[in-house]
């Protein structure tokens, strides 16, 4: 057994985040949700809508509900929801991939080390950000359609990682919110935390990231910081 | 002399910024800031320019220069002022005050605390945020117009003060960007942050704030914290 899983340790797999870590799409989904809301009746600061940003649907509008100190009925939950992809359809010819963001899956695939993508979101929304990255259709995604629980549940890195064939231990999250570090400390693995989704770097220090980069870019060129050798 | 300061001290004067702090405007600055930069063929994370709204449109568009790793002619830079207020404009009518905003300033009026507001922005941009508060007419305001450097130099609260006639070691700066508690420090008066512009509260800490609320509504709720004694 002796050193038989050093190479898993050398080359961890990764697992990002869509919105927000590869796509530059964070500020798109905070204003419709906000005008969402304010379809709904309901006026809350734009930035505490910012900062739920990533995590499940449903979380999202429990935690607009307590803030706003309302209850909606199923139906204008599910109201909210189309609202909210609406507002975003609306905007999203603005959205844009994050700097690096395709260089570094290239890179990493260049490099042989196991990469998938999982993302709070259903397939339907996420797929325009998907076809921006140019991806192969041999890519591991996993979305909300995929699992019981969006972040920061588990769910979506356990799933991802199982469809990596690689055990938790051994994989690094990547993220731009503390749900999506929080979501890697519950399953067992290293969050790395990315500042290009506008939560600070100490909010993401303490949800759990053991590094923050600046965008997808930063993270490429430090690699060898995060348990990646080049060749 | 005995005592004779302890009004002063005991009914500070407020400098109050004005976008992200009184008015939920700071995602449509930064947004019109992006679609600005994308005019001009610059590529910037969202996130970034997010950073840098409240400090002066020289020093903004210098970090933007120098992140793009890019110099502007001065017509250049004229262009993208010009650009950033059109692309303000077609936002604005998404923008509303701050929950708490109207009854903060209000409130003090109201208790005879001495307050004004002092913004990095023209007079002829800041009107229409000026005038969803609807302040009377005597409301001390300095904005970009009135001073050499804005923020995060000190000269705008400088003179705010000067305008209300308080000494600024009385004088309670309440901004939500690190500008405005850079520019506290550097006028040697309080800095209290407010999240509502989205920036982290460790951020705003580190910048100088001894106290951190979510919005003006929440510093509405802990005036006795910040020197203001009720009735």
């Amino acid at each position: 057994m002796k050193q038989s899983k050093s190479s898993h340790y050398g080359r961890p797999a990764f697992l990002f985040d869509l919105d927000g870590t590869l796509i530059d799409s964070v500020y798109e989904h905070t204003l419709a949700w906000r005008e969402a809301l304010e379809k709904m009746g309901i006026a809350l600061p734009t930035a505490s809508i910012h900062r739920r940003i990533g995590m499940s649907g449903g979380l999202l509008v429990h935690a607009f509900e307590r803030e706003a100190g309302v209850k909606f009925s199923s139906a204008q939950v599910e109201r909210m929801h189309g609202l909210h992809s609406a507002a975003y359809k609306k905007r999203s010819q603005q959205v844009r991939p994050l700097p690096g963001a395709r260089d570094l899956l290239l890179e990493l695939s260049h490099l042989h080390v196991p990469w998938a993508i999982a993302t709070s979101g259903k397939l339907k929304d996420a797929k325009p950000s998907l076809a921006m990255l140019k991806l192969s259709a041999k890519v591991p995604i996993i979305t909300r359609d995929d699992v019981e629980h969006a972040k920061p549940e588990p769910d979506l890195f356990l799933a991802a990682a199982a469809k990596l064939g690689v055990e938790m231990p051994h994989c690094v999250v990547v993220g731009d919110s503390v749900w999506d570090l929080l979501a890697a400390q519950r399953a067992h693995a290293l969050g790395v935390g990315l500042l290009s989704g506008g939560f600070g770097e100490n909010e993401l220090e303490r949800a759990g990231a053991y590094r923050v980069y600046r965008d997808p870019a930063d993270l490429l060129a430090h690699l060898d910081e995060v348990g990646v050798r080049g060749e």
